[in-house]
């Protein structure tokens, strides 16, 4: 009734939960060492960020409007509940998916904040549909429904899937012909932008070009400490952000900080290098990991994400050895995230982890 | 009808605007880089939030519940939101007085958030009275009256006056009677413990010790790049704080690094020595512009801010030259506010140029 | 190609619309004369008021708690933003069905006054399933997700459909255990409860003995000008009801007139008798358009609501003759209901029309 | 040490509580069951509401919106938050006096509904001066404050006084200097309108030639059972109202009964005679106990309430007697409120009583 242990490779540096958990990039470290000099106005009034609003300005080649924040969550409801200010009245509903991170994972902050509902769109790959905005047209003009107000769209999704630049722009036409805004989830938009072009043209594409009202930009996924940006792509729309953000508790006194992280990424499209390498190494765990006995390794990933199917006795010996979230018990799935600081080492090293305990379950 | 320009000495090298345009303590970068090793999972999940944890509770000798939030604002409306919780019903109020930062300088975050009213007291020093509270017992039992749920007092002051630890204690004497709960925003609690004992048990004294119920514990102002911790000093009146700081955006996903800004200054009480380091160069100022012609220092502070009365015409020359708040227009009358890392060589620039601009005034 | 016009019978003197287009019962308007005498306190300290507080109490036999309303969504408001208050936080959620009228037909009213999110489930039936519920479990304890707090379940449903009183047993008691309160929309009561039962048992039946903590009992669709009544039927879930009834505007201040209402209909059990009515007469439709060609009448109704799919040219020529709404257009389903008031004749007239306009159609 | 018991004449049939203890006039009875007649469509689509809306248009000689609610929390709570929609964003306060019904009465319902704070101007008169709106430009411009969105003044005040035309008129226009917009709550609009001319000239003369944008228009302290109107002066800030209303749970389903009851007293501006007649009976009072030894009877009513300070040892005798509110308890000052349907009879008895129980002090 002994089985004998099964003796497993030392583990990867960096584990496969999330890029949450990596650490901030040598650069960003750096940049806040060289901001820490002296004294410099509070609450945003200080060279960090003005070069970081202008950084950002040149990035989208626009005269768009940044306010830097703390968090995803405060992005998006900061960013929501100023392009709600532009809609006329607190009827307005905030359209989204099930599975958006607004509607799902944020702890019910968009009601608690704007006080409206979100309409949450069944949707099996975590996209919104024009077809599924112009349904909606049957709440319109009726009193006793929420009148549709902003298009809350995310890329990538939280399932790794990607909208075309094309799509993104028929969903920004249907939601303006509607009178609708329409808002753009980055929190990983640095994968986004790496697997679509992987330059500053391809970020514009699925974005200020499409017709995107106001976006998240997220940075702490992707090699900063914590640090987020709302970009308002349209001047008009950003009107009241800098109060509302005050509002939402993500106003950052020492803004210095935050925009020195920003900065240090932005600078010669950094930020893009650090997705492409993260994507890159979702690709090569996808190859590496497709022909284990016991590992259905699904699609193969748009951007850093890999959602395999595992034989369910290797689940807890493999998370215990290297961690790793579960993603939906009911299948057996998993999901293994890289990070901007994924190695190659690490994969190898995985890969042989998950070999060998596949090796062992076989030969129980 | 020319006047000859005034030759000021060389600046200071750190303003008087405020200690939140003072930069991080080189032991708050150190750690930063220190935590910056490896994969920790995020949201609380790391080392370093389980050591941040333990050192609160071992300040306060007892098992309180630490919440560490982005910022100021953040950190009271986490605190004031969870205590909400803890009371039955929506229509209870925050007592507070009208120069409460919750009141006067968070653009309407605790009515938006929590949708509830703010009970400003009218206050000479921005102290509330026990009086006060009881006089608020006539709302009590009217169902047409907010009902007082929270009194929200801060320490020290916005006007940079402390309550004794009596007092306090009899503030919440005073409303645990009335059945009412204790916040206490100590967004400058450094200075507040350093003004009042600067030892471990002077902060217990005017918080656990007087029977606060949540605090928030000032990070930013004192030396760290960003971080803010709510405290419960009673467990009971945490519950469900860890949902709640998840709503009100403020959970940090990087939580490690907002941990180890707090694990650098909590050790060994760094922090009520900075704390402590910027109330004495208060009182120096303070001493040392007492005599100038055309300035009427006013009374000797009791932390870290001075509130001098000048000559209307020495102002703009002044700030230009080393920049500061106007604090009441009125009566001319403007802030100087030192911080953790002001230098008696600050202090003596600063009271040259002052001396000179008054000599030169005296002079026209 | 010309057609000859279709000659119909005269209208029936009450529409199909709804009940909510019904006029009041004589009793009633009599009650509101007899109760316009003298002057009496506002707010409810008034004689009518005190009796209908009682009326309800021996309605349920019980010390249930009254809170008398203007309408349907300021009861469910009421009732809800009450049970909230014995949550602890304001992270809770309330689940219901896509269906609910709180999720569907109120215009964002409960996100925007209580700032909780509404899960709504799938439900082909509008009624929800104790697995469902279940379910939900895997939201527990993840502070990135709302927790379930209430269950807000309909009787009958908006799709006319009734719940057993053993269902909603096993709902609250799986509610319970997951530690959420439970409360029913009951906008028709009257016509649940003549339908399972036709007493004050069969009221009790699925209310108070199967352990629903507060519901919004409807008079207004059933004979009344406009009241509605929030029971809870444990005083303790009722904790600071009156103060949440005047926070989100549902107190009157003349209430002598709203309670005069419900009295009328109380006495005598006089509220049954008119549902039951109104039961018959949907159930009498049912029967006599059962037959007619173009007319696809779909199941018997269980309460007062008959959704027949109509042959698509007759919609509107009948719409113009007696008004009715429509249903689910996509499949050219609409809504016959019947009121307090709806006579036999009303019925035979109508049916008449139907049949005639059938005719028409199929002789062209 | 026996005192002989006072006797006291017989009790007047009404009290002098409130406007609210009042029933309802005759011609509001006759015109519910006038509209008690069939069916007719739910939500506003009836022709008793067709009607009241013209009535209001004509009674404004403008093309004003009105939307009928339920009570005055409600119509304030609606308009308040139609007209914050026409603002942009969330960061914008509500100006108010710290009598106002609004800050004091309603239990946190601004704050609850629309996430706004109210900044109660203090105001010995419960009148605003352009002077405090003046001041409020400090807040203007800076990103910790919420920003000045709406003011709201009350005519007549909480206090029974009156604001003249053009004071209105100055406050509007400073008001629109600094990009605010304008309610008055009109709970008492008849008692104001009376006292101010008595003709559809002196209603618009304070409101729609002063430049109000939105106000509440009383009907239910004025012999309505209970009805209040929304009426926005300026068709441009209605936008949403609609919604809005259905929102804040202030939609009446059947509001031909509502209508009907505005249509009622709006006829041959019955509403304005009896405005009239309830401030001739407080003016009827104030003079007959003038005189009165142990009355101290205050400054003679501009509308319907008398404010005298009574000598303590009266107060409890002749509250049983004949009921009334303390005002300030301080200073033994209470409250006698006249309503429409106060009679002659009633004050010659009640200032009877009140002689005789000071007789009877003064003589032991």
């Amino acid at each position: 009734m002994t089985t004998s242990p099964i003796t497993l490779p030392v583990a990867p540096d960096r584990s496969f939960a999330s890029d949450n958990a990596a650490g901030a990039h040598p650069a960003v470290l750096a940049a806040l060492a060289e901001a820490n000099v002296g004294h410099q106005l509070a609450y945003g009034s200080d060279r960090h960020t003005a070069a970081c609003e202008q950084a950002f300005r040149e990035l989208f080649d626009a005269d768009v409007v940044t306010r830097l924040t703390f968090n995803g969550t405060g992005a998006n409801v900061a960013a929501l509940a100023t392009l709600m200010g532009s809609l006329r009245g607190p009827h307005h509903a905030i359209v989204c998916t099930n599975w958006s991170h607004i509607e799902a994972d944020e702890t019910g902050a968009p009601e608690r904040i704007l006080g409206t509902k979100l309409i949450d769109l069944p949707s099996p790959d975590a996209k919104i549909t024009p077809a599924q905005l112009t349904d909606l047209g049957e709440l319109q003009g009726v009193v006793h429904h929420v009148q549709p107000g902003i298009v809350s769209i995310t890329q990538p999704t939280e399932l790794g899937t990607l909208y075309t630049p094309d799509e993104i722009a028929e969903i920004c036409d249907t939601a303006h012909r509607m009178g609708m805004l329409v808002h753009l989830d980055g929190a990983r938009i640095a994968n986004a932008t790496a697997a679509l072009g992987a330059d500053r043209a391809a970020l514009r594409s699925f974005t200020i070009d499409a017709g995107v009202d106001a976006l998240s930009f997220g940075g702490t996924k992707n090699g900063l400490l914590g640090a987020e940006a709302v970009v308002f792509l349209d001047p008009d729309v950003a009107h009241g952000s800098a109060y509302v953000r005050k509002q939402v508790t993500q106003l950052p006194s020492k803004m210095r900080y935050l925009a020195a992280q920003f900065n240090a990424v932005l600078a010669d499209d950094l930020w893009i290098d650090l997705g492409a390498h993260s994507n890159t190494m979702a690709h090569d765990l996808h190859q590496a990991a497709s022909d284990i006995d016991g590992v259905d390794i699904g699609p193969a990933p748009q951007v850093n994400s890999v959602f395999p199917q595992l034989d369910p006795t290797m689940i807890e010996p493999l998370r215990d050895w290297c961690f790793f979230w579960d993603w939906d018990t009911s299948r057996h799935q998993v999901r293994w995230m890289t990070a901007w600081d994924t190695t190659s080492d690490d994969i190898t090293r995985f890969v042989d982890g998950v070999t060998a305990l596949a090796a062992a379950r076989s030969g129980s």
